[in-house]
């Protein structure tokens, strides 16, 4: 690319997102400068996704935009930290004006809707790849970590589980779901939402958090590594779209294993929803500000001083699953 | 790359760098938690390095594992601030353990060096490409910005210029200079010093600064631009490292024609040197500061309010260049 292409991908990110008080400079200097409110601690998260493995090279833009945000900001939500700048690291293979007007803005506008401001990055030649940093922050002492569940705690999921994974499936396998279920599902995998108005809600009501990138069972056995707890949780207590129940429910339901159903919710990730343990104390608080607030989150199970990560049928039994992770889109496009 | 795989590079950059008090949660959990000293400001620098563009595909990991790191210290050190915390977004086609041991080493020695803390990143596969973070903080107030510079600034660079562009012309062209010569060169191209210790030695007493990342015509220009004046800088005041002087008499000087010996210190990029304005009631503070720590830096000019940049020669003409940019290794490799 030459300078002049630079310049142009450049003035699709001139004032994205927010324009917050706290940012000294912006983009256009060598670094940016920012001011951390008193009392607070800074919080930090990295993800790139690359085209092939992160995400299909012909994605819609516009869901590549949002999902490069989304999930960035999913992991400061997963700190129970407020999120407040960013920056973009944009590897492009050619300057591609429509794809930039649409990556750009929805980027943005995800930006916009949580009060994030794009205050730097790189912008460079190569294969496309978008390395995003969100940063953000948190009373000091507050953010919520992997390691503080404790005995007893009830352990919740927001929103609904399995949703994202269903739609790689039909994508992969191409089956044919109802038109309008399969595109609330793919709007899941896509364009997924960061549960940040939650954990703000519950700010000083959570022991422990994780955001479900890699699968329940892989995510919520990373809190349970850290904390060094058990948990039993309930199969048929895990949250399901209606989408997700409709399609099971179709005439096309059997291209997809019994055992498939089962783990979807369980083992697929990219559901970006949070999973978080709850000292019995604050069960009430919790109910009463989801409540409040209009927020989904469900009780699924317990922590114990059992061994790792139980799942226990309807009939009582446990149920026994070789996945416990889940790799993105690795090798399947 | 399987999970495996991902859990091996992730070893080689467990306890990279410093261990700092202020990393309140470094790698491990869904973002890091740091604490900022009361005061200051956070400044935030980021940096994409993709194979082809950036560097040779073969170029030594060790090399690539310092230049990473060290383009984005020379952007904190041009703002005067001190470098505290970095990620590391690493894409790698393969895992191979040569190559990463060496990369890492390299990257945490440089780290540890100037007491840096990695605090976070991601690891995914693709086509090799490296995006660093920087992140570090300044009194509130007191960072550099390019549009600082005021009437009657003395103008300075650090260091020598052009000897990285040298070295490129010399890989390039595959030109012959003396083995001792372009060994030192090339070091310098591909291990560029970030300045930080010159740059919190001069807190304080500096106007405006840039760091020489696209060469020195282009870089104070944005300094011009951003603070709208002009200067005038001597040709024959510029410093020059004694490998390149040397290389200049050798014989085989003539595979490159004057003009490009001439343009390398103005329009050669990668030398990663500071320039930067002092007003003229700070310059003997400078100069005793500089004489103080060892440091070298050279006065090359003065801001004023004549039109854009002016480079007069040593018999007192202006000297007309068209090469005002440097576009790195673009299209090169």
């Amino acid at each position: 690319m030459a300078a002049m292409e630079f310049e142009l991908i450049e003035r699709y990110f001139t004032g994205c997102g927010s324009e917050r008080d706290d940012v000294v400079l912006g983009v256009g200097d060598d670094a940016a400068i920012l001011s951390l409110p008193a009392g607070h601690e800074l919080v930090v998260s990295t993800d790139t996704l690359v085209a092939g493995i992160h995400f299909f090279p012909d994605v819609d833009p516009c869901s590549l935009g949002h999902k490069a945000l989304s999930v960035n900001l999913s992991d400061l939500a997963a700190m129970g930290a407020r999120p407040a700048w960013v920056t973009l690291a944009l590897t492009l293979p050619q300057v591609d004006e429509v794809w930039l007007a649409a990556f750009s803005q929805s980027f943005a506008a995800l930006a916009h809707q949580h009060g994030v401001q794009l205050i730097g990055g790189d912008t460079t030649s190569g294969p496309l790849s978008i390395t995003v940093q969100a940063m953000g922050f948190v009373e000091k002492g507050k953010a919520w970590q992997r390691d503080g569940a404790k005995l007893g705690d009830v352990i919740y999921v927001s929103g609904t589980l399995g949703d994202a994974g269903l739609a790689l499936q039909a994508i992969k396998q191409q089956i044919v779901f109802p038109q309008a279920l399969l595109a609330r599902l793919i709007s899941r995998l896509e364009k997924p939402t960061p549960r940040v108005a939650e954990a703000l809600a519950l700010s000083g009501l959570v022991n422990a958090a994780i955001d479900l990138s890699d699968g329940l069972l892989s995510d919520l056995g990373h809190i349970l590594k850290a904390s060094r707890v058990g948990a039993e949780i309930q199969l048929d207590a895990l949250p399901l779209s209606s989408a997700f129940r409709a399609c099971r429910q179709d005439k096309v339901a059997q291209q997809l294993s019994d055992e498939c159903w089962q783990s979807l919710p369980l083992s697929a990730g990219d559901d970006y929803e949070l999973c978080f343990t709850v000292g019995s104390e604050n069960q009430h608080a919790v109910a009463s500000t989801l409540a409040m607030h209009g927020f989904k989150a469900h009780c699924i199970g317990r922590i114990d001083n059992g061994s790792g990560l139980r799942c226990v049928q309807k009939n009582g039994k446990q149920y026994q699953t070789e996945q416990s992770g889940y790799e993105h889109f690795k090798g399947s496009v």
